[in-house]
């Protein structure tokens, strides 16, 4: 049967490199395109004592509903250490729990777009985010980026001439897919920038707590006086993604609108991992387990970005994350990373064609590569593999 | 700050029945206002062994993000078991995992809503769904009920009127609110029309496998043919609500719709909760497992049932459900619910008064009980406290 559907859903269409994604999962293929953390580093046995903790000693409640604003220890817990970790002063009541970030994304569509508003991000952004914000059919205005981020005279002209725009999306630390961070002086202009205009910023930051090297620079929610950011956090590449936990720290007033939109969309996230997660804070360090995996991380793009020195053609150009899971690369005007995919994957190597990261089309010269989730022999043979597929095509 | 919201917060509010609703959860009021299933059978002592066994066998992928369709497993389980159990012949691939069956509610108001269109439901019907809509702006057109269900000739009626409505959503066995059931008749004549006028049918159904007596009535969608019913599934009420796991089942063409969405909306349900599940059902027996939760609602429901029959004024109505967790009850008209929850509070006895599961208001003068949730003694003096508010404010 052919339905009378929503006009969203002309907007989502299953995307062709999903599809062309899929034949990366086979298993004599290197993958640097998924942005996966490194499952090796799970805390599996941890897991064990606490899941068997929960069920013990509060099984009848873990089993059970719960509130749509999540499970008040974990709240507290994440106001307490997660969100004090990035410079944020806040209480459980700034917190919603949500099944990852990306619920977050789609919340803040849900809360503030209707169709043809008008969305700020980097150029290019996330491609979950802008997945979720298409659900709500709006237009993305990209702001163009350097080494330190979206670049601020660009976003000023964008204001000017959006002055109704709904909100600045940015990934500030180690962007994906760039691995660009943010300059602390642009972060305060950009605060100074919303205020202006009102218009609030959506600071996602799944990567801010892995940094290898350098001073932290504070997150725009630790800079923000006037309840201007709205902050977007998740569990899923500090500890496990498998469970969906994430969060939105808010002022009261703005978090009541995604609670109630939380309320629809599913009622709550899952009991038992809300309590996992807390209990797992409570009984173990979660910053000795994020200082693990930094380590490994940090080797893992130290080896990368070597290899690429060595395997790849001089006339291509990638960027140096001082933190995260990814480095973008970018070939010379004219080559479509997407048809360079096609032939890696003959040669068993894959990665995302950077295409999709643009809302607005074009920029096929690009490509995202992960390094979290490859072991280091896997790195090593794979750029080469892809280097040959670089130096055979441009 | 006061941010520029989408036109569709403007229908999403706090209900003040919920900020009510808060009071009923202090520890000394007798509430049988929730909808949650008897903390305690859940399996608790099964789950500490399955939970264990997940994370040694499968940790890695049990703490790693999965695919957004769902474990496959998971889904292979629910098509040769839940699905058979309701009459319907369904593979994996017609099964999407979701959060609980509200994010299929959330996901059909996303496939199919654009503002202002019809959605055709019982009256009453369940909140849940009624507020999950609501976020995509439809328009409501109610059918009354009998002791049958949605009554069939006001269906048609309807439908001549709305041909273009987006679908019909029912919950045909022992429907939320009113523990009402559809009849084999109607389900069959809902599907001829649902043909006609080419316009699914969202069959919800957490119930069905809650029957206390009589025979099964096929679900609508084992005698559907065309692919015109989207089943809503879920084992909050089955098993445990706290791993937030349902599922949709339908047609391949318009299940991808729903993936496409998903995949937007959170990636994916939790993978360890997923395998959990699937592992709960291959070691244990679920079906057993419904058979105890079923044995101890329906003494609840006849305690109940004789209660009210001794406890309350003879001008008070109620039904008489054959499974499920509700019973509805109407008083004389002129009497709000609303009211006398506030009344009902001050003696320490709770229920959801009736208005909020008209979607288009009206309809004081009923309220919902909920049995499976309170023991027996609390049923027994529940139902005498709320019979000494009725008697003296009716």
């Amino acid at each position: 049967m052919e339905f009378r559907l929503s006009e969203r859903m002309n907007h989502l269409k299953a995307s062709e490199i999903r599809e062309l994604l899929k034949l990366t999962e086979e298993p004599d293929i290197i993958s640097f395109a998924g942005g996966l953390p490194a499952p090796e580093l799970f805390p599996i046995e941890e897991m064990k004592v606490i899941s068997h903790k929960v069920l013990n000693d509060e099984g009848k409640a873990a089993l059970q509903y719960g509130p749509t604003e999540g499970y008040t220890p974990l709240r507290k817990i994440i106001a307490e250490q997660r969100m004090k970790a990035v410079g944020v002063n806040a209480t459980y009541e700034n917190i919603l729990i949500t099944n990852g970030s990306q619920q977050g994304l789609d919340f803040t569509g849900r809360v503030f777009l209707d169709k043809d508003d008008i969305v700020i991000c980097e150029s290019p952004s996330y491609l979950g985010a802008i997945n979720a914000f298409k659900a709500y059919m709006p237009k993305f205005v990209e702001i163009p980026m350097d080494d330190n981020g979206m670049i601020i005279e660009e976003l000023e002209k964008a204001l000017e001439k959006h002055p109704n725009a709904k909100f600045i999306y940015t990934i500030p630390d180690f962007q994906n897919p760039t691995g660009k961070t943010l300059s602390f002086e642009r972060r305060v202009k950009m605060l100074e920038l919303a205020e202006k205009y009102n218009i609030p910023i959506i600071e996602d930051n799944p990567y801010g707590e892995l940094r290898f090297e350098g001073d932290m620079i504070p997150s725009i929610k630790s800079l923000d006086k006037k309840g201007l950011v709205i902050y977007l956090g998740t569990f899923s590449k500090t500890f496990c993604p498998g469970l969906r936990l994430g969060w939105i720290c808010a002022d009261k007033d703005i978090l009541n609108k995604y609670i109630i939109v939380k309320q629809g969309a599913d009622l709550q996230s899952s009991s038992i991992s809300q309590r996992e997660a807390a209990a797992f804070m409570q009984v173990y360090n979660l910053d000795e387990h994020i200082n693990k995996i930094k380590e490994v991380y940090r080797r893992r793009r130290d080896l990368m970005i070597d290899m690429i020195k060595k395997e790849f053609p001089e006339n291509i150009k990638y960027t140096y994350p001082n933190g995260g899971l990814f480095t973008w690369v970018t070939l010379p005007e004219g080559i479509d990373a997407a048809e360079l995919l096609k032939i890696a994957l003959r040669d068993k190597v894959a990665f995302v064609p950077g295409g999709s990261f643009f809302p607005n089309g074009g920029h096929p010269n690009h490509f995202r590569l992960n390094f979290s989730n490859m072991p280091e022999d896997k790195i090593i043979e794979g750029i080469k593999r892809l280097g040959k597929v670089l130096k055979e095509n441009i």
